[in-house]
């Protein structure tokens, strides 16, 4: 399949990865917004938020979750975080792979865009 | 406890609700940033995602997939949305339970705050 978030799970496309387990795989955006800024993404090519199936509850909320183990790991936990899930163009998603973007070490404003 | 979204969930304050199951509740949110602007929360009292347990991976998938069908209930989900989770100061929490903010109807821009 031709997408760049499948490429880097497979490993067959570089990221500056700082996790990885059976169902995910965290790596540096390459284009930060913050200090911090992670993206969380699973194995499996889900497009959007738009496609999960029931299935995916737990796949979803593991997602959410080692979202906050890395926010704790690098730091970010005590002062703040904001989580952000983009869902097609008016949320302003730009991979069609399904990702939870992690920003901290700076204050985030409001609204979230 | 003296949580506002505690005394939502329980009734005893008053919210516009749009679903509620065993497990959530979603209502609006009364400051919107956006034409259809949503809160998703846990019915269990869960102060940020910093307190999320292990034991939690269900429900906040849940609380996922709750929005992502909201938004196609209220018609946003073809042009887009945007889900976000903040966490403590940095992310701008404004309420210590944690909830899901589900926001669409127009353009999100970037950064996300």
């Amino acid at each position: 399949m031709d997408c760049l978030f499948c490429k880097i799970a497979a490993g067959t496309i570089p990221a500056k990865q700082i996790y990885q387990d059976d169902l995910v795989i965290a790596f540096d955006d390459i284009q930060p917004q913050a200090a911090q800024h992670k993206l969380i993404i699973p194995r499996k090519h889900i497009a959007t938020l738009n496609d999960l199936s029931p299935n995916d509850t737990h796949l979803i909320g593991h997602m959410v979750q080692t979202a906050s183990k890395l926010a704790n790991d690098i730091g970010i936990a005590h002062d703040g975080y904001r989580l952000v899930i983009n869902c097609n163009p008016h949320g302003g998603q730009a991979v069609y792979h399904i990702h939870v973007h992690l920003l901290g070490g700076r204050q985030l404003h409001w609204p979230p865009g």
